[in-house]
């Protein structure tokens, strides 16, 4: 039997890798690393990949924008998946700049910079903040410059990736900062766990948000408990939303089909996201 | 009688300028331009203006997330008024390298990149997107530079302003792009427009999202219709928000303060941003 393919927000060493190895790590697979979010979609899209994973929210940093943005906008493949990973972020230096007292810049993605923002402004308040599009991109930068007094911000396995070193750990400003990375795939998946979510993209009929009063009289109906409610903007017009709509599901899937079926029969455009394990 | 005291997103040209004038147009102040959101929001919660005014949401770019994140963590000052603005986006060029072929830079505010991506990516593929504060700090860098091969995304104020040539017109790619402006002050204001409007925020207990159905029940009691609802992480953990919501008022006021009061007596955290007249 064939290896099964990932696809994953690379390079080596990012918090999706950590994902992969979370959701795969029982399975035999080979990985392929995209530079960008875009990219990842774009190869789940056109099934370059049997399973791409792609992060999707976090706790501080709220929604990743543009994984959302493609789900309601161009893509037509279903979330297969979900993981949930506590994130730590490292203050990491290349040893031979290890013992300098003063850096001129810091490297990381924007999500994990935001993350920071209380460390930083506090310790490196002069330090020129520069975004990559990965913190393992931002490790990358600093192995390979040795002699720029650089910082990065990125996590251990990046760190042992790259043979950095550790300036200061966990410099993040909550402690409870989580990840969630979907799985996209046209293939279902089996993941070690009991429970499941759906989710769903709705607008309202002449973008009336009192409809979602009527949306979530169903959901309480089928016993469908909501754990996510995001607007996005159609950008058709101010006041004119889409509504992005996670549902835990505790009893059997029928009920959540129903709801569907009853939120379309009264005028919304529903699209199903997928309806997924959860880890 | 001294002249009022107005703070907004500056440099002098920016959209946030362009909706000054629109509010304040029929009166005698002060103009005080600050370089980024967090200053004008600084200035009016310490008092230093008597009203400050910054962009709070785009039809197509969404909110603007520095603006509701401080509304949400950490301002006190009310709103008290809000005005929708056509947003029409210029491609500008320096006089001198007006008749160049080749480009190396676009210069403007994340947003207004992203409202033109469409005509970038296609018309302008390999010209490097750099971010600025504004987009009339990017039109001020263009003029600063009249011998590097650069373009700015800015509005037609900030090309009268800084003396450039529009390269290509209203480039945005939704004409029906808007942007809406709120006035921060603990100073009412009058505004000639009979419709009015409320915002708040709200959390619900033990974070239970179908609370938003009970809330949206009250709303609908009081004949309260929802504007927008988006919905921000608490930033204490995964699956934790705060909501962000508008109402359009078009009976009494007090229908308003009785919901507040009956959704704080089930339970949530409920905080009032303002009751104000929107133009």
């Amino acid at each position: 039997m064939d290896k099964i393919t990932i696809g994953y927000l690379g390079p080596a060493g990012t918090f999706t890798e950590v994902a992969v190895k979370e959701l795969f790590g029982h399975r035999s697979f080979s990985l392929q690393a995209f530079s960008t979010i875009e990219e990842c979609m774009e190869a789940a899209q056109k099934k370059l990949m049997d399973y791409t994973v792609v992060p999707i929210e976090n706790s501080i940093g709220g929604s990743v924008s543009t994984t959302l943005d493609r789900l309601i906008h161009e893509l037509e493949v279903p979330i297969q998946g979900e993981v949930h990973l506590p994130i730590h972020q490292q203050l990491l230096v290349h040893p031979k700049q290890k013992n300098r007292e003063n850096y001129t810049h810091v490297f990381s993605h924007p999500q994990a910079l935001k993350q920071c923002s209380d460390f930083l402004s506090k310790e490196y308040p002069g330090v020129k903040q520069q975004t990559m599009n990965s913190t393992a991109e931002a490790a990358r930068v600093i192995s390979e410059n040795p002699d720029k007094p650089w910082l990065a911000i990125a996590n251990s396995v990046a760190r042992n990736f790259y043979k950095l070193e550790i300036k200061k750990e966990n410099i993040e400003t909550f402690s409870t900062n989580m990840t969630r990375f979907v799985v996209l795939s046209y293939l279902p998946l089996e993941i070690d766990t009991k429970r499941k979510k759906a989710s769903i993209i709705v607008s309202f009929p002449q973008h009336d948000l009192m409809i979602l009063h009527d949306l979530l009289s169903l959901a309480q109906i089928f016993r469908l408990k909501p754990t996510k409610i995001e607007s996005a903007p159609m950008k058709t017009g101010m006041g004119e939303y889409f509504f992005f709509i996670d549902f835990e599901i505790t009893n059997k899937e029928e009920g959540f089909k129903e709801m569907c079926r009853l939120i379309e029969q009264i005028g919304c455009n529903l699209r199903i996201l997928g309806c997924y394990p959860s880890k």
